[in-house]
């Protein structure tokens, strides 16, 4: 058997850096749509909270996967998309997304 | 904005099949190793309990992606392996562990 002794196992990782409830569907939106206002996600993401929203952009940032742009007016106008770094996710968000398709046709 | 009303985002139905806190692992040694004994699972997986492992095998049955074989034995012989629906989700799997390895270079 092979030893695969690692700190932690690397999809472990992977999971724990995409895991949250909208984690997965707000990279899908920026990956798919680019620079996003939290009020159009809102709108594309039908059941999440403001909340919730912002602190999971908010987690998203803090991984480095995600830009938040602040742009300087009044009233306030913030905008969030990929960053250089995410984007190295974005064919396994597409992945994800074809796998997670059949798997909704699989399941009917 | 290109409208993307779904039932639920498909990138949600992947990441809700495969979270839960070693599911990405047991894939990943599943994968990698073909069947194996709950035992052997426990020993490549640092921290899980035995007790969450069973859980989460069951619940990778239940949809599908691992099959059980009860060996007929005493003592009790079962083995978990990947279904031929699991192996689908092979490369997703394979995707993971490599965007997890180079987020675990990038973080250090």
């Amino acid at each position: 058997m092979r030893g695969l002794a690692e700190p932690q196992c690397p999809v472990d990782t992977a999971m724990g850096v995409l895991s949250g409830r909208w984690k997965g569907s707000i990279l899908w939106r920026l990956h798919e749509n680019g620079a996003m206002r939290p009020g159009e996600l809102r709108r594309e993401i039908s059941g999440v909270s403001e909340a919730v929203l912002l602190r999971q952009l908010a987690e998203l940032v803090d991984d480095g996967l995600v830009v938040r742009t602040d742009h300087g007016t009044w009233p306030l106008h913030v905008s969030y998309e990929i960053s250089e770094y995410g984007a190295t996710a974005g064919p396994l968000v597409e992945q994800l997304c074809a796998w997670g398709r059949a798997h909704q046709a699989r399941i009917g």
